[in-house]
């Protein structure tokens, strides 16, 4: 599955692209299976809501098989070929649970900046590919983005007062907590936000289970607290250049956040995912 | 003015009903003329958000001649006595200023259920008039509501265990806070909000500034954070039948919350609000 040139036009226009349909019922209800495990996993990649409920479970790609299929499947690989021009990795992978009533927002951000300035990635030459495990409506805490935003490039913005002055840690968190949770570490005001629209709007993204949306490292977006009592399950893979790999840092982030074995990619079928799941109902019985 | 018979129906069936251009722009500004000083203002009647911006000022209705003559007005008066079938005075009025990025949540809950609780309100004979001081649309946190869930009657919901725990009150916070910030003091959970829903439906009200929705005590609402560049000042004008006086408590909640002098209030002219825009214009002079 390749990118149309429309689709490609838009993607570059608008900073993201959305499809519908890009994941089937089937293929779904595979994924699916897999998360009450992954949920009640690896406490070190598990990062949680101020109500305990689970935020991000980060890197199920490295230790899930379902998981390290799905990101290797050619209709992601071939896209993110195609938009980056080069061999791909995976620099990030987290399922996001955003559940109902419990999930918190997240603020205004450009990913690559964290990935820039925390991981030491050189270029915005990457993309996070998104899949909506389940509906995503406008109650429900749908990601928010300002198309076009990502032309601008990479909105400097230092690291937000609060975390400088706790920076000698204080809490029992680890630095790079502050980079994953509802209260981020760079924070983007009114002025810059306002500046940053100019005659631009914002959209919200919403669409039925198996929508996939494609976004570009530099495009702002957000998303609200889920107020509904519908969970709003989403899964991102954020796909790097191989010739962008992240550069030596004195105080990386822990690999389960920032991949550094930045080794292409290799595409799988499109059907893989669903001969798992035949596979696995073999094992079974 | 008076409500329609059709517009009575709305409102008994949906539990709120929501007019466009109920205020003029003049009347607006007069209003919005006002906010500064009110914001600035006495800190007793002020709750803030973390960020430390203003999230509700209380009981302008008592100190401000502008906002006393609002409450007052025909318009907001006759439709609340034809609701109510009484007399009416106002147990709570606030202004919700949900700034831009800072404005934090509401949690589903019912008014009601606070009053009664807290201020020993008999009866849900009580309505809230909301008016839209700024446009309101799907990102600044519009209020959701479930149309009908009012005819549930109230939901009992117990104080959430974590204001049991601190009943001792060990922080600095007075307990009545517990009932204003984003973080209430009686949750429901996503079991008795399914439940509530059955087969109804979420609704976000939005509309232009000058809007005005009437809403009735048991009517569930919430609203998500603010994460656009717009501030979404609202101003909420809660009118109990006189009948319905809040009983004698061991504790009760400071008058600027909740009113114990419950007079009937007497309508004034809807032109009233811009003869007094006018008079201070005179005085300025």
């Amino acid at each position: 599955m390749r990118l149309s040139q429309t689709q490609l036009e838009q993607y570059q226009q608008h900073g993201y692209l959305v499809v519908e349909s890009y994941f089937s019922r089937a293929e779904l209800e595979l994924l699916e299976a897999e998360l009450p495990s992954i949920f009640g996993g690896d406490p070190e990649r598990t990062v949680r809501e101020k109500s305990g409920a689970v935020r991000s479970v980060f890197a199920s790609h490295l230790h899930n098989d379902v998981f390290k299929c799905f990101v290797r499947l050619s209709r992601l690989i071939e896209p993110a070929r195609q938009i980056l021009g080069d061999d791909v990795y995976i620099h990030q992978f987290k399922i996001n649970a955003k559940v109902a009533l419990e999930g918190e927002q997240w603020e205004w951000h450009q990913d690559f900046l964290y990935w820039h300035k925390e991981d030491c990635m050189p270029e915005p030459r990457v993309l996070t590919a998104v899949l909506f495990v389940e509906e995503v409506n406008e109650f429900n805490g749908p990601m928010l983005v300002i198309p076009g935003s990502h032309l601008d490039g990479m909105i400097d913005v230092d690291v937000h007062e609060k975390y400088r002055r706790t920076s000698g840690n204080g809490k029992a968190e680890p630095a790079w907590a502050s980079t994953l949770t509802s209260d981020l570490k760079y924070k983007i005001d009114k002025e810059i936000l306002l500046k940053l629209m100019g005659n631009r709007k914002i959209k919200s993204v919403t669409g039925p289970p198996g929508t996939l949306m494609f976004f570009h490292g530099n495009m702002f977006h957000a998303s609200a607290n889920n107020l509904s009592p519908w969970d709003r399950i989403s899964i991102f893979a954020s796909y790097n250049s191989v010739a962008n790999a992240p550069r030596a840092t004195a105080n990386p982030r822990p690999l389960f956040i920032a991949e550094r074995n930045c080794i292409a990619l290799n595409p799988l079928p499109d059907a893989a995912l669903l001969q798992m799941g035949v596979k696995a109902g073999w094992a079974a019985r």
